[in-house]
């Protein structure tokens, strides 16, 4: 077996979920993920740790959808046991066809995830963490050959993860400490309000009260965005591609949108309720090995030199005690390359300037 | 999807497990069972039954039991908790090696198995069936090719089993009225008291305390056999071929063995302790859809025109309550060919000669 499948598993095991003797442990494997899962039941006997593991096919979840009616039972109980019972919920990524559920109706899809919220939760109640094994699923979706989408996986999970932390820790402060802040860039320029809010260095590891590797981004939960912004890393969002989307706010709200490609599905989020019409999150990418978008968010989201705004749902740990931040049904990501001629900025002090950050080799003030 | 492996799903779910509406089941996917699983989740669906699906790898057993030091945490109860909320547990075996945990030591095996006794009970007390998919591994080990594997697998399974099970019913009761059976054939002539049990129509289905699928033996607990029996069919016994058993007993006890292959696997299961040398079970092989041993014991002792013995523990199901049977830590199956020259007489009745029962055409009396 490739190392670097054993070391991922190490990373998810070791780093990430703090995985100790005794804890026990579900694995969550995917039907492409079938050696990263051996990997990691090796890392977690190694540790004394128990383990069940479950098997996440969308080919079985489309079959059971498709046979079933749509009147779901609400809250199975004998699932939600086994979580509520557990340490850890290891979810291995990593399918073989990422349009494996593309003729489900959208109304039984939704009627189902609406099911299993409590389940949903008492999985969030674990320390859980989501993590993909290379396919060549995500390859293609990649637009990458195998080999080259292995290394970019292996690039992006097998960092320094503690010098990591120590370098977003330094933005985490700035955040912390700062009430507006501004983004430029090519047909953007938007300010937000982040004051008294509480950022969080996302370090792919739950000891950071982060649940993704990789992960590698500092976000926060901003307010009264003003101005207007372009997002230029292509996506896909609920199953279509979209380009250059452009929002533009005023008074905290979007008040105009635009898309070169499928410019209604930015329609369909944004229409969803109130809250899909204000940002949910600021986040600025800091993974320097992730070098190029994949149209995978668990990795385009930490590329470096990007920042990424959701329109939607914010997360409660970036709020104040007792204040509730934007609700919505949905949280949807866009992302934007932060290059040449671009600038963040926090109370009109150059954090990042060209994609390079203050405490850069490089950095121009 | 061929289907034959839809009409596997169907008799599986409807006939075997009985599932209904809101019943609660666990599927345990081995790792080449996946397109068995998509079509039993679709049945699920139809059925309105909800689904966890488990992840049954030897792969990932071997390197979990490989990482370990053999100390396991007894009875994980989270993973108790699933099963004993569960309605039923429909075990889909067919994996991709059957020598995929050859390497992981004896005593670390067993220390596993010892500590998943509670998870092991919790899951019997479900409507528990146990099938298999077709692979090429399970085929390999039949010596056959896959395409004749899978019709092999699919004659076995896809059964008139109501049918079936009114014929043997008439063997139930002749075995339930009955006191002393005789099986006479090629160097074997067994006597055995089988007074005051009850035999299992083991019917494939719950509805008949039937576990497996296929099935379609009726099996009993013999005691005091006297005389000698020689087992034509080669088995698989603890990882190692044997050939003509030849066991004699003498007051209900073996006295002597020995085998043309592997005579030692028989001498170290006959000495795990004093329940091993005793008969635990005797059944009768019925099913007309096997028609030749595959080296796999969930189908050669099914296989019309067979008896097959166990040594070591009995089935409370064949005992007259508050009657203890045979105790032991194993149950191992020898299998023996009832084709031409042998009989199988009740208290001095044939019920079958040369293969054929006597309510069979072709049957001499």
């Amino acid at each position: 077996m490739d190392d670097r499948i054993h070391e991922h598993a190490e990373t998810l095991v070791d780093w990430s979920a703090r995985i100790e003797s005794g804890d026990d442990v579900v694995i969550a494997v995917a039907d492409g993920a079938h050696d990263l899962a051996v990997a990691t039941a090796r890392v977690l006997g190694e540790r004394g740790a128990n383990l069940i593991s479950l098997y996440q096919s969308n080919e079985i979840t489309r079959a059971y959808l498709q046979g079933h009616d749509g009147a779901f039972d609400r809250d199975p109980e004998y699932q939600r046991a086994l979580y509520e019972n557990a340490d850890s919920v290891l979810f291995l990524g990593g399918g073989r066809n990422v349009a494996a559920t593309a003729d489900v109706p959208g109304d039984r899809m939704n009627a189902y995830s609406r099911a299993r919220q409590a389940i949903r939760e008492a999985q969030m109640d674990t320390d859980w963490v989501s993590t993909v094994h290379p396919t060549r699923s995500l390859a293609q979706q990649a637009g990458m050959s195998y080999p080259a989408y292995e290394t970019f996986v292996y690039d992006a999970v097998l960092r320094d993860w503690e010098e990591l932390a120590d370098e977003m820790a330094t933005l985490k402060h700035i955040l912390d400490d700062g009430s507006e802040v501004t983004i430029v860039g090519e047909d953007t320029h938007l300010t937000m309000s982040i004051e008294s809010r509480t950022a969080v260095n996302s370090a792919a590891s739950v000891a950071y009260d982060s649940h993704n590797l990789p992960s590698g981004e500092v976000f926060t939960a901003p307010a009264s965005p003003d101005g207007y912004v372009t997002f230029d890393v292509p996506m896909t969002i609920r199953g279509k591609r979209v380009r250059d989307v452009r929002l533009e706010f005023e008074d905290g709200v979007v008040v105009d949108y635009s898309a070169s490609i499928n410019e209604d599905v930015i329609g369909e989020v944004l229409d969803t309720d109130g809250g899909a019409k204000r940002l949910g999150e600021l986040g600025i990418g800091m993974n320097r090995g992730i070098g190029q978008p994949t149209d995978s968010i668990l990795f385009d989201e930490k590329m470096a030199e990007t920042i990424h705004l959701a329109v939607g749902r914010a997360y409660d740990a970036c709020l104040p005690d007792g204040e509730d931040g934007n609700d919505s049904a949905v949280h949807v990501d866009l992302i934007t390359q932060m290059d040449a001629g671009s600038r963040f900025e926090v109370d009109g002090e150059v954090i990042q300037r060209d994609g390079q950050f203050r405490w850069e080799d490089g950095f121009q003030p």
